[in-house]
């Protein structure tokens, strides 16, 4: 009898392995040359860390996580990203003695416990780059602009650009008041799922799928007119720095998306996400991140603003296979 | 509050990142000039596949297996090894398709729930090979010579190669009659786990570490006076092989060890370690593989024999960086 792979994994073999293996040393040699360091993490880890950074109440920490069966004390399970498992490291290893920013770098796969189906397997791998200890917009405007270079280096150079804020933890907590507000007076014009997030992650509506919340999200109060003046400048500053950097590449264009948001808690000011042009919904992202400005600090280290971003390893693959045919 | 990294995992950062890469690059590299491609099997895989490659009775299954939570009907472990999942992949993607010999490569991390001490993590990166589909003498000492070369090349130069044979599954079923006769009659001077390996795998009695086991084991019958004529045969062409092939160096020993068997059910025929000098006991190890022509058929694919080997990735990295000193 003859076993086959778990569900939602692939194997790869000769011409995809080595193709796999050299994107990979592609970023590496891309974000080496623009300072960063590798870091290197478990594969598993205390399933605590991504309950207190990815949130509790997010789709990946209910549903989809891979837990390990407990042998000790500890509950591990599979990491589903890697910033929670980074930021912990860099932590344990004594963030305050390293000059900052602390730029790093990790490749390697990542899991989560979905329904599998084209693009989303449970085993998928990630192109990951963090930046520590710093924050300002031309920081921000760096930090996405070296995404959108290195892209543009392995060969994809049209690129959609979504970008939004979630101002500081405070506005963002005064949005959600707001957003629930709203979305509790049109509840009956939301789908069921939605309604049950409403009570726990209301930004979640945001961005759903179905067409009849599009619609209703669509006259919803949005962040922007929620921040802080502060909020809003630096804000505009990132986007302004960006078109400025990008203003001769008509290839890669900046739309302010007032319905982005991400599935992940830890996220506070600017978020971004990356798009392949001819495929106008979201589910053509090739990935995405944004800022983290309370998470090392809410992990047990140092109050230092951060900001992050992971790109999907297949989605990529994927997309330059489609276009040399 | 800060939480840290699970027992026996590590992190690798800068530096150690670097070095880390450019050795998996190093073995991809040398590997692929010698014909070999690479293969990307999944990080866990269903548990059922150890039981019946690895073995149900060695300590791996028994109790070193990583197993996922349980969340629909079947039972995943993260895998303790590469063959059985490469063996896997191949059969699953159709084995008989591929010219013969396959030989394949794979690199990243292992891992198996023990005691956590040093050179034994829980998370543990291996260099694998195999080569599917072809027996004989010369493709075995070739295949040797292969994981010496690339030792040699990556500043390993010393080496100590112990060799042994366990004959067909038929031999080596007979040998183990003979062997648990011998270890029944002497259990009274064998420890206490060895008592309990005479049942189960009295194979692993030959390499336990107990002063009292090797001294009793050391008048055991040995395999070589077991073997029918054919695989001694066998066994000596793979030997001359070896020694003609490395006469000129004289860093390289070949150790003729009785008493080296390995901690996996699935190997048949010639069986080898790679031992680092200044250091005899066989802890030394920085890796080794043997013959296993059962395990494609027995997992469901045609009748194919195989070689394979992995190396210690941590391990190598370790010795290369005392010697830097």
């Amino acid at each position: 009898m003859q076993i086959q792979k778990p569900r939602g994994t692939k194997d790869y073999f000769g011409d995809e392995f080595k193709k796999r293996r050299e994107l990979e040393n592609k970023f590496i040699d891309f974000y080496f040359k623009k300072g960063y360091q590798g870091i290197e993490t478990p594969i598993f880890e205390q399933k605590n860390l991504f309950v207190r950074s990815v949130g509790d109440n997010t789709d990946i920490v209910q549903k989809e996580l891979f837990n390990l069966e407990k042998k000790s004390d500890e509950v591990y399970c599979l990491r589903p990203e890697f910033t929670a498992g980074v930021i912990r490291s860099l932590i344990e290893s004594g963030i305050k003695s390293k000059p900052l920013p602390i730029k790093v770098i990790s490749v390697g796969p990542c899991f989560r416990y979905e329904r599998p189906q084209k693009g989303r397997k449970r085993q998928f791998n990630q192109l990951n780059a963090e930046l520590i200890g710093k924050s300002a917009p031309e920081i921000d405007a760096e930090f996405i602009s070296n995404a959108i270079e290195f892209l543009n280096s392995i060969g994809i150079e049209n690129l959609r650009v979504f970008i939004n804020t979630l101002g500081s933890s405070m506005t963002r907590k005064k949005y959600s008041g707001v957003l629930k507000k709203y979305l509790i007076s049109n509840s009956q014009k939301l789908c069921e799922l939605c309604n049950q997030r409403i009570k726990r992650n209301p930004l979640r509506a945001l961005d759903c799928k179905n067409p009849l919340c599009q619609q209703t999200v669509r006259e919803a109060p949005i962040i922007i007119e929620n921040l802080e003046d502060e909020e809003k400048k630096y804000y505009s500053s990132v986007l302004a720095a960006l078109k400025l950097k990008w203003k001769n590449n008509p290839n890669i264009k900046f739309i302010e998306d007032p319905f982005l948001v991400r599935g992940l808690d830890y996220y506070t000011g600017v978020i971004f996400e990356f798009g392949i042009p001819g495929d106008e919904s979201r589910l053509s992202s090739v990935g995405g991140g944004g800022r983290y400005d309370d998470l090392v600090k809410e992990l047990g280290g140092p109050n230092l603003p951060a900001i992050g971003m992971a790109l999907g390893f297949e989605r990529i693959v994927e997309y330059l296979e489609e276009k040399e045919l």
